[in-house]
Parts: C-alpha cells; sequence; structure tokens
C-alpha cells in the first residue's frame, strides 16, 4: 500500500489500519496534501490548508497512542466554524483574517478525537447564497452546490474522506447530491453548534460528508459523543416509503428516473416500500422555512447589516431586506406552523422506519453564479429530522444522482442504517454498507 | 433638572424627554458615568466602562435624528455578548483581552436603535457558577446573585436605567430577585442569541434587567424588534394562579411571606388568584435541567475543557465532569421529558393568564464567593416560558423580595402586563405600571 491510494480509502478503513498502526497518520495527512495539491486549482474547495501543521499534527499523532475515532484522519471544516488556527472568514470579506478566540465544539470534539484538520473548505457568504467559486470535481464548469460547497467537493474528489458542513435550507443534502457523496445531517439539536456562525438559529444544523454511510456516523459520532451512530448495520431490510413531497412536479426526469430506480432496487432487494403522501399541511413548510430563515438571519446578521452593508451580496442584501419585512406576528405564525408540522410528521411515518425522497430537482446544474435549487431540502430541514443523501446513480449528462433517506426525530442511527442498506443495495458495492 | 438626577430616572421617561429633546443623550450618559464614578470601586458590576467613546456616542447622537427605541439611553452589556469595540472575556482568562470580530444580535441591534454602550458589565465564569466577585449594592456584604451579577447590580445601583444579561438556569431572575429590579426572561426563541458565548444550546436566553416593567419591555422590544412588548398596560385585571412549584419546601419564610403578601394585595386589589398545583412531571424538571446543561456545556465549551483545563475553576470542572458522564441516551431521555412538559404546561394554565411563583429561597445569603440557589428558577427556564420577576417588598434583613410572573410560551406580552400590573399594585406606586 503506498500513500498515494490512501486518498481515496474510506475513513474507517483508514481508521482501521491507523488503530492497529499498519499505516501512519503522516501517510494519511500525506495523500490528502498531495491530491488538494494536484487538485485543487481547478477544484476551489479551501480557503485555505495548513501543509505543515498537519504533517506535525500527524507526526505527533504517530507517536502517542490512539486518540480517539477519528486518530490520523485527515478532515476538512467549512470556514464557517470558528477555529483558533485558521482564520475564519465565513465566506464574507467583512471578516478577512478573522480569527476566533476558541475552537467551535465540532472542531474541538473532532480535534480531541484525533482529527487532522487539513484546512478550512469554502462556503458561499454566511453559507446562504452568494457562490464561493468553488467548482464542481465532476465536472468543473457545474456548480458543487452550496453552501458547503468545499466540505462536498474535497470529499467528493478524493482530498479528504471527511469533512464537516452546515445545513439552513439544504446546505449538506444538496452539495452532497450535485457532487455525489454521502451527506448527513442529523436530527435538530444532536450536535453542538457553539462557535457556528448564526443565520437562522431555528435551522441551523451541523451536517457532514463522506463516500460511506459508515464514514458519516463515524464522524457524527466524534462530533457528537453519541457512539451509537457507529452502528450502521441494519439487521433486516428497513421498511421505507417513497415520500415525493409536494415539490414533486418540480423534480425533472433525472429525479423521477432516481426514484423509480430506487423503489424497484430496493423492493427487489426484498425492502417493503410503500408511499407516503404528506398532508396539505406539509405544503406551507417550503415557503414558511424561506420566512424563518429571513427573518431571523436580519437579527442574526445584524452587525454586517447595520455596520457593512456594502460588503454584503446583492442577493444576500435582497433576502434580508425581505426578513425585514416580515413581522414578528407573522415569525410566531410561521413558527406555530412548524411546531405542529413537527407534531405531527412522527405519526406520518405510520409503519414505515424511514422515507425516501428527493434530495434535488435534478442533476447539478451548469455555471458556477448559483448553487441550485434548495427546494426539496427546506421541509426536511424546518421538520429538523434526519436526512443522509445516498449517491447511487447518474443523471442524462452522466453527473451524479441519489436520494434522501429521511428518518424519525432522534432515530439517527435508524436513518443511518437504511441509507447504508439502500447504498449497498442500489449500487452493488458490498463494501459501501459496512 | 440636573444631569445628576437622570441617572434614578426610568428608561421610558428618559426616553421620552430625550425624544422631545428636553434633555441630551450627553447629559444622560454623564450622570450615567458619574454614578459608576461614585460607586464602582464598591459595587464592581463592570469589567470595562468606555467613558470617552460613550460620550462621543451620546455628542453623535444628539447632534442626528432620534434613532429608534433606545435613542440616547445608557445600557450595560454582560460580558458573554461579543463586542467589537470592548474586550469581551465570557468571565474567564482564558479569553483575556478576546476582541470578536462582530458585535452580537443584541449588542448590534440595541446600538441601531439609538443605545449607548456604557460598557461590558461582570459575569460569573462562562456564565455558570464561579462568581465575579460583584458585590449587592443593597449591602454590599452580600452577593447580588448571578450569572448576570454585573447588569441586575448595575441597574440596581442606578448606574444604568438598562442592561441585557443572559439566563440558562437562573441568571436573570435570581440576581434581579436579590438585587431589587425588574428581571424579564423571554419566551425561548425569542430573542436572537447569534455572537453569545454558549453554554447550553437547549437552555441559554437571552434576559433584561431594568427598574421598571415597561423598561425592560422597551429594551426586549428594541432587541428582538417585536413592539408589542411595548405594550405593557394591562386591560383590567390579570387572572393570577400562585404556583408555589415542587420545590416550595425549600422557600424559606421571607419567601413564604412574599408569596402570602401578594396572594392578598393582588386579591385586595381586585385579582383573581387561584393555584396551580402542577402534576408530579414537573417535579422531575429541576433534575433533568441540571443534566442537560451539564451535558451541554461539556460539548459548548469542549474548546477551553480540553485545552484550557487549569484555568477552569474547580467548581465549573466538577459540573463538565458529571456532565461527561451523561450517556446520549440519558440526555435523550432528559430532552423527550422537557419535550412532554413543555407540550402539556399550556393545558395547566387553565383559564389563568399568568402564574406567579417563587424567584428564590429567600434574600440573598451573605458572602461573594456563592451567587445563591437556582432552584426555583431551573424548571421554568426548561420549559421556556417567559418569566419576570417583580420586586415588591424586602425580607427580615431588609434585602429586596419579589415573586416572578411566569406566562404561556409566546405570550411574552400578557406576562409583562401582568407584572406591570402587580408590580403597581404592590408596591403602590402608580409610576412603576406604565
Amino acid at each position: 500500500m503506498t500513500s498515494t491510494s490512501l486518498n481515496t480509502m474510506s475513513a474507517s478503513e483508514l481508521a482501521r489500519r491507523l488503530n492497529r498502526r499498519e499505516i501512519t497518520a503522516e501517510q494519511a495527512v500525506r495523500a490528502s496534501l498531495a491530491r488538494i495539491e494536484l487538485r485543487e486549482s481547478q477544484v476551489g474547495a479551501w480557503t485555505c490548508v495548513a501543509a505543515d501543521a498537519a504533517l506535525a499534527r500527524a507526526r505527533e499523532l504517530d507517536q502517542g497512542p490512539v486518540r480517539g475515532l477519528l486518530h490520523g484522519l485527515p478532515l476538512g471544516i467549512k470556514d464557517v466554524f470558528d477555529t483558533v488556527d485558521f482564520s475564519t472568514e465565513y465566506g464574507s470579506s467583512i471578516h478577512r483574517g478573522n480569527r476566533p478566540a476558541a475552537d467551535s465544539a465540532v472542531a474541538a470534539l473532532c480535534k480531541e478525537a484525533g482529527a487532522v484538520v487539513i484546512g478550512k473548505t469554502t462556503t458561499t457568504e454566511f453559507a446562504v447564497v452568494a457562490p464561493a467559486g468553488t467548482r464542481n470535481p465532476r465536472r468543473l464548469t457545474h456548480t458543487p452546490g452550496g453552501s458547503s460547497s468545499g466540505s462536498a467537493a474535497a470529499v467528493a474528489d478524493w482530498m479528504v474522506p471527511l469533512a464537516v458542513g452546515t445545513q439552513t435550507g439544504s446546505s449538506t443534502i444538496r452539495p452532497a447530491a450535485f457532487c455525489g457523496v454521502v451527506g448527513y445531517k442529523p436530527t435538530f439539536g444532536l450536535v453542538a453548534r457553539a462557535g457556528i456562525k448564526s443565520v437562522s438559529e431555528s435551522l441551523d444544523t451541523v451536517g457532514f460528508f463522506a463516500r460511506t454511510v459508515q464514514d458519516v456516523g463515524l464522524l457524527a459520532a466524534a462530533a457528537s459523543g453519541d457512539t451509537r451512530l457507529l452502528d450502521t448495520q441494519a439487521q433486516g431490510a428497513p421498511r421505507f416509503a417513497v415520500c415525493k413531497t409536494h415539490e414533486w412536479p418540480q423534480a425533472d426526469a433525472d429525479t423521477q428516473a432516481a426514484m423509480s430506480e430506487a423503489e424497484s432496487g430496493l423492493a427487489g432487494a426484498g425492502a417493503s416500500v410503500g408511499e407516503l403522501i404528506l398532508p396539505r399541511l406539509y405544503s406551507l413548510l417550503g415557503q414558511a422555512q424561506i420566512e424563518i430563515q429571513a427573518f431571523e438571519m436580519v437579527r442574526a446578521l445584524a452587525y454586517e447589516r447595520i455596520n457593512h452593508r456594502a460588503r454584503i451580496s446583492e442577493r444576500l442584501a435582497v433576502m434580508l431586506d425581505q426578513g425585514m419585512r416580515i413581522s414578528a406576528e407573522r415569525h410566531e405564525m410561521n413558527c406555530a406552523l412548524a411546531d405542529k408540522a413537527r407534531r405531527l410528521i412522527g405519526d406520518c411515518f405510520g409503519d414505515r422506519d424511514v422515507l425516501i425522497a428527493p434530495s434535488t430537482i435534478g442533476e447539478a446544474p451548469p455555471g458556477l453564479d448559483d448553487t441550485g435549487s434548495p427546494v426539496f431540502c427546506r421541509m426536511w430541514t424546518l421538520l429538523g429530522l434526519p436526512c443522509v443523501h445516498v449517491p447511487f446513480t447518474v443523471g442524462r449528462t452522466g453527473l451524479p444522482m441519489g436520494l434522501q433517506v429521511i428518518g424519525r426525530r432522534g432515530a439517527d442511527r435508524e436513518a443511518l442504517q437504511a441509507a447504508a442498506w439502500m447504498h449497498a443495495r442500489l449500487t452493488g458495492d458490498p463494501n459501501v454498507e459496512q
């Protein structure tokens, strides 16, 4: 095994070999750095990379005991997470060179678990809409999606096996889908948000990227301390329900085809696949998510909005203006609607373990000026349910396609297990289930 | 009217005179600064005061149009809120000299509304237990309570008419009670937390201090953008229910006497006063709050816990160790219990508008090594209900006593109205109702 192929290995496999001292952290980190050196000028997934510091840290780990779940694993961290050893600019020129006083909780916990932070990955401006310029490694003329553009692209391009991001609307699931990797947005509240640039308190959620479901479970277990997420092996076939959602008319032929492929593939593999038609109430959640985010952004980004208006992108400024027009009464109504929908969604699952639903309208769209539509993610973020994007096919032009698996609130392990089961069955690759 | 008496005026009255240009912001700020100059060496309510900057800001405001609800009003901000123009140390030597890149949402919004930030007020270490050394201005040998020690003391000692703090357990209501001022903890989620040092995401809540209920409503309206909070005048007598809670056996003679005084005083003033005995479920919430906070602190303070253990107080270290022993499963159970209690509490109110319950065991205890018991606040923080401490009497040794008024979730205006009504009726001062 040469270090040049270590960058394509899953995090879980790397961890096994690192724990047995069959490979060194330095080798793993060198493999990551070599890939970044080769490809970063084209992909643009990073705001900064600290090669020397990462190598020093890797050598230190190699000389000590195994530190934790992520011992020696290269990690990318989205640049909305505060880090003491990297500048943290939140995708905005307002914060150029900002060096926070403390690591975000996720950064600190991942480092404690032995991760080697390679650098910070790109984000749209404040994790909202204005793109970072990152390219989709599967086709460089196309968007990687956002807002966690760099984390998805870096994992898809074999630069790192693991990366963290966030999701307020569709910022984990969409870039995972466009780049063809696994993305996992946990149940709201499962992972601490301390030290993340806040955009919308009701919605901001930490997200995880890897190339297998087992790997996102590993990363999430380290970041949350919930080791139940390590067990991604389903006991028997999960009970699925296809949930096309009220947004289904917006799904293009690729998404329709992916859904058909999943339905027949899962049924063929022995799973029970039902269908869930959501009550009308759920057709209102997309708009509620937009308004709740806009209302809360006006407040969360008050400092920047008030003092640095000229350095805010036009697109974000428009959203902030929209947010300014939403009254406290209307926000209250939106929150009450969301509460009601959250209360009722458990019963909607019926006897199903998980739902499968579109992640995106279709393949990653061409161009770098827009990160694509968030329409298929807004509702699930607002509901706070665990979502796992599973890539398993390609669209008409050959770009990655997949679907998201959605679990009950708090049933993150079950969602990961169903996603891993589906990933293995639909890709025919027995390794991806592990 | 000389500027020396302006420091004792309510914020609402100051605002009226400032809006009519009967007084200047510079006069108001000079009055605050003079009082601080006189008393700060004894009280110790501030981590820093920026006299020159505050005066410059006041003169700037005097030369322009009325900026907003807080135009020209001196304000203190607890040192767990990020501020770009003051060091922000979170009550910990780990963060000595920290200067954040952005104002917290509350600081930015209050400044936008025209507030003149006089300085940062003291906090216990990370707004948890280890005291800041601040003294109770009503009796300097006694604790002012915590964690928002400086905000409560500064308002009580006539240094500023308004101050902001936070509450995770009892950090607004308790110091308000011990210092004899009005403290208001809004419904969870009403006020943005962006830029506050996170301790416990499920619990951390922004709080407000003033000397009248109308004034806390004014400050909260500016900080949230919800102008409904400006209307603190009740239409008719509120329907109260005394709620002694399962912790009542811990209430001392002063709290018992205050409750009796309130019951007879409110009934005598024409209010309907019932009694609410909470279901047994609610007896479990105090312990759940302790465990949820400990569990979440382990994660929120991960950077400090892992990297600066030696500079964490022994008392906080013990709490973090306790938090480390709480499993993800147990945390999930605690959160489920809290969810259930939140769902059911609305029905417990029955036909009552608000509850009245103890704020503290009794008067502020002597000594500065401990900020007093949080036992009567934990449950209400966990429930996320709006709480307003109303000071209206004194205890056996002459220190301030009062009770908290608790509203339904989201019914903050109604809670403030009932608190203002009660404040006026029980103190006999018609001005405090306004």
